[in-house]
Formats: structure tokens, C-alpha cells, sequence
């Protein structure tokens, strides 16, 4: 089969072989993967990436950055074949080959679990093929849109950081950055119903779209300071600011602007080590708070309500591409104006 | 009146002058008063330490460093004369003149609350009298230690540290430095009955004082990596883990040894910048938390825990001067062999 390859920091597509689904394993076709900014920095950072996890001793994002990868992990797929020892409940559950589904970008290989995307030996959605864990599938409904339906994965990640977040005490939530993860987190607030929310990125396109998805106050992060916009608009005592930004000094900036008792919640990935201020966050007794992922339940909600519209993904896609175009697609990502999320159809866009 | 001074730098003991209680204000004589860490900081890091509070707009520690202050703000002081317009309820209260009380190191000046300790205009303990806001003032009951009692306001901030912290979810801490603040904080765990405590510190004794007041295991710090003691222990899951060391360097080892979803609770001043690994949080989804000082209610229960034995503060204290000796004592104190908390009594030591 075809896939986009990460090969020595840049992508190509390859042919690699075929997948057979072993015990326990699910076999899909890939209908569409968006590309997601922590592949952008995968690419460019692997080796830091990869150091990150090792200090943590987290398999997850751990592979041998000398070989092959393909990425890929927020898809819509089709069942083709489940292999042997798959538990009845899972065909009951409507997972069977033909059937539209999203799942969670993992495997199972003699019990254990291997992360699907960030893997040498486990192709993501950029392959043609996947073979993933039939506990994380989730048939999709005759109505979705199996295209907005790969938006699942990082709609769960804006609700999972929202969820996170003292958000439900302080009311109000400043998000720093306006990518897709911090769309995500607007969309989220807007979804949890957070009163006031404000949102600030340099893109005017980005800024629009923040406007489109619920932020109350958007504000130009070049030419305005986000707390000082909130106290404009009513913000008091403490609130969450949510870093989606993920470049070096956003947290340190965000300490000495932060009002009291805050809690500056870091969901947008920044590789590099970064400096804090411990004396500020202490005079104004901050919390720091980092998060990674979603929980299986925030992964189903995000599901639900994508597709009942209580959260409107159509914002979020801007370009869709063939396996041909991967390669171009992380070039144009870089550009704020043009792109927020680009979908891979690796089947051919149809 | 006398007292100790910093001015430029050093700890001298000059005539600064009487005080006179205005309205709203509680003139006492210091019985006793302890020398805390942060004064050994703001003796060293003046600037710093107002830059960092001016950047968070706090009035509580600014200063004008070109000028003298005197510090002192863990107490016990004897009520010399309530000033005009205070509620009859403060003498109820059992505070009048003859009194001995702890207090709030905090004075009210045309209804506003100024820092008593670190301010040029309101003297704190090393000097002879105070001015001090009587609904911060508690009198002590008479079978109660003045000496001991002086220890409320540090043992109240290992408790807010502790009541800030998950704690009474991960049921478990590690300690990282046994210092004055590490000591408290150690104390406030065993009060809370936390299963299982450790500590770690290079200093034979202050290993020692870690032990006294609970820590169920304690490590040299040289010779052991403390998360790998607690799992020895029988650490599982999440825990807490008290910065109470203070030094750059520290928060970033913590990152890296914790084990996932674990709370980093910075309870030592650090003043210089510091640098943190943000893909090592978010890969272990990791909170920073940031405490200072306590809450009224947090001070009365450190009283009543002194007063009543349930937390031995007598480890603490490890010497006794007068105002001619508080300039040695801040040189003694850098040795961790030899003090832990030296007591101050600027009306002579009796």
C-alpha cells in the first residue's frame, strides 16, 4: 500500500507493504486523517521529541527516529477485516467490516498497547491501511459526515483541556493562540458554555475563526494585551489561560499577566525547554497545569457532538489533499492565513 | 526604640524611633520572633525580590530598597495599648493590654492593609514594638509556650502548602529539602495523617528533625533520588511533590523524576528565573502549583496544633538572641548543621 513516509525529516511517498490484521487487530482503509501541528513539529524536532518521552519513560511517543514513520492519528476509517480473538461485542457494536468508523489511534501487539502514528513498525492515517485496537473504534452514525468526523480526535483534546481546567469555578478563560488547538479549546468553551472568553493570535483569519466558534473578545495579539481585553469585557479574580501558543516565553509572559490565583493550562506542544518565573507565579500562587490527550469518554462526546452540530468542525477545514499532496500540505500549514486543517483522503479525494 | 535594621545589605541594630498607634491600630512589645527564610533572601536579593513583586503588582513585598526596613513577621508580641476607633469585640476577644498574642504580620493604615515586615514605614518583630491590625491578633491561652507559639506563622505555611496540594487524593508526598519550610511542610502532612511521607535533604540533621516530626522515610539527597525511595516505599500512582529546596534546577528534576499526573508544589522561594521542560509536563500531564503564606483559618489551626501538642514545634528552634546577635544569627543560619529556626527577642532573651 501507499503511504506518506517521514524519512530523514522530510515526507515521500512510498510504497510499504501490506498489513494483515493478528490477533486482536482491526484492519481499516483510511477515508481521511487531518494533519495535526504536533506531526508539523514531529517532523521538524523528532530527536527532541523522542528525548521528551524517553525522560518520561512513556512508549507512546518513542521510535527510532533513524527508520521510517507514517503519522497520522486523527482519522475516519473503514472496517475491512477483524482479525481472530475479537470479542462478539465489538461486530455488536456495529464495528464490522463496511461500517464508517473514528477510533483511537492505538493498537494492541500481544497485550500491550502501541500507539498507531508515532510508531516504526505501526502506520498511521497517512497509509492507505491501518491496524488498530477494536476497544477504540466507534461506528459512525448513517448521518455524519465522515470527513467532519475526523476532527473527533482534536475536538477531544480542546474538551479534555477544558475539562482539565478550573474553567467551571473561574467562568471566564482567556485562550492564547488561535491554531487548531486553540480553536479546539474556543470550540470547547463554547461547547461547556463558559460565559466569557477571549481569544487573541496575530492571524486575522484565525482571529475571524475564533469569532466564528464562540470566542466573546478577540483581540489582536500584537496589538493588545489578552488580560487587560478581559478586564475590558468584565473579567475578574482568577481565571484560566490557556497556552496554545507553544513557543518559548508564553508561559513566563502569561505569569506576570496573569491575575491571582490563576491557572495557565499548557495544551499547545512546545519542544524546546522554556524559562518560568517562580517568584511571580508564588506572589500570585499560579498554577501550572500541562495536558496530553483526551480520556475514551472525552474522545465519544467529542464524537456526539460533532455529530449533532452542538460543535461546528466546518470552520476548521481548509484544504484536503491525495497522499501526493502530505508534502506540500506541512509547507503551506506554516502559513496562518491560508490553513487551519488539512485532510489527507489517502484513498484518493474523492 | 531598638531594633535590627537591614540597610544596604546588612543587619544593624539602631534607634529608629517610637511608635504611636493611630486609629485602627494595636501598639505590642515583641516577645519573641523567628528568622525566616525569605528575610535571609530579601537580606541578599533586595531588588529581586520587589522586582518580582512589582511585576505581579503586589504592594505586600515592595519596598524601597535604598531604604531601611525591619523584618520579622513570625511573632509572639504582648499588647501594649489598643490606638482609637477599634471594636469593642477586640477586647472581648481576650486582646488588651498585658495580653501575649500571635498576630498577622499586617498593620491598617487609612483602611488599607500595609505588610508588616517589609515596609519601610511599619517595623516588624526585630524591633522592639509593632503596630499591628487587631483583627489579625489571637490571644494565646495562658498554659501556651510564647517562644512556641512565635513558630504559627511558618507551621501555617506548611499547612496552606499541604491544603493547596492533592494530597488527600494521592495520599502520599515527597519532601525535597528539610529546611525550615521542607520541616514545616512535614509536620502539616503528619497532622493531616498522610500515609506516607518522605523526605530528603543532604543535612545529617536536619534528616534527623524530618524524622522527629514524621517523615516515615528519609534520603540523603546526595546519595539517593527520592521518587525512586518513594516507590520503594510502596509509592503507586500520582503523589505530590513539595519544592520546599528553592534553588533553579529543582522544579525541572522534579518534572523529570515524577511519576504521571503528579503535582509539583512549589513552596520554596526561588528568586531567580528558572527553567522547566514543557514537553516532559505535558507528556505526564503534570501541575505546577505555586503556594504562599496561609489563610486566617490556616493560622488559627497552627496555633491551636501548637498550643494543644498535636504538631511538636520544639524541633525547630535551635537558638536564641537578642537584637546584638541577629546579624550573626542571618551568617549561622547558612549552616544547615547547626540551626533550623533561630528565635529573636528584641526586649532581651529571658
Amino acid at each position: 500500500m501507499r503511504a506518506a513516509v517521514l524519512r530523514a525529516g522530510e515526507i515521500v511517498v512510498d510504497d510499504i507493504g501490506e498489513l494483515t490484521p493478528g490477533t486482536g487487530q482491526v484492519l481499516v482503509e483510511t477515508v481521511a486523517c487531518g494533519i495535526c501541528g504536533t506531526d508539523l513539529h514531529a517532523r521538524r524536532h523528532a530527536d527532541t521529541f523522542v528525548a521528551a518521552s524517553r525522560a518520561c519513560a512513556m512508549a507512546l511517543f518513542d521510535w527510532d527516529t533513524s527508520r521510517d514513520i507514517v503519522m497520522g492519528h486523527e482519522f475516519t476509517a473503514r472496517v475491512i477485516e477483524l482479525g481472530a480473538g475479537i470479542d462478539s461485542s465489538v461486530a455488536a457494536a456495529g464495528v464490522k467490516p463496511g461500517q464508517l468508523v473514528v477510533g483511537h489511534p492505538m493498537v494492541r501487539v500481544d497485550g500491550r498497547a502501541c500507539g498507531v502514528g508515532y510508531s516504526n513498525d505501526y502506520p498511521g492515517g497517512y497509509a492507505q491501511r491501518m491496524l488498530l485496537d477494536p476497544a477504540g473504534l466507534i461506528a459512525l452514525p448513517d448521518s455524519a459526515d465522515p470527513v467532519a468526523a475526523a476532527l473527533t480526535e482534536p475536538m477531544a483534546v480542546g474538551m479534555h483541556a477544558v475539562n482539565r481546567s478550573q474553567v467551571a469555578q473561574t467562568r471566564s478563560a482567556i485562550v492564547l493562540g488561535c491554531g487548531p488547538v486553540g480553536l479546539a479549546t474556543i470550540a470547547a468553551l463554547h461547547h461547556a458554555g463558559t460565559p466569557l472568553v477571549v481569544a487573541s493570535d496575530f492571524s486575522p483569519a484565525r482571529r475571524a475563526l475564533a469569532a466564528r466558534l464562540g470566542a466573546h473578545v478577540v483581540v489582536d495579539s500584537n496589538a493588545h494585551e489578552p488580560v487587560a481585553a478581559w478586564r475590558s469585557a468584565g473579567g475578574r479574580g482568577p481565571t484560566v489561560i490557556f497556552d496554545a501558543v507553544g513557543v518559548p516565553g508564553v508561559i513566563e509572559g502569561a505569569m506576570v499577566a496573569a491575575p491571582r490565583h490563576s491557572q495557565i493550562l499548557v495544551v499547545g506542544l512546545c519542544m524546546p525547554k522554556d524559562q518560568i518565573w517562580p517568584a511571580v507565579g508564588i506572589n500570585k500562587e499560579l498554577t501550572i497545569s500541562f495536558v496530553l490527550g483526551w480520556t475514551p469518554d472525552e474522545f465519544s462526546t467529542a464524537l456526539q457532538a460533532i455529530v449533532e452540530g452542538t460543535v461546528d468542525v466546518t470552520p476548521f477545514i481548509t484544504g484536503h489533499v491525495d497522499l501526493d499532496g502530505v508534502a506540500g500540505a506541512f509547507d503551506e500549514l506554516a502559513d496562518p492565513e491560508r490553513h487551519v486543517k488539512v485532510v489527507v483522503h489517502p484513498n484518493g479525494w474523492r
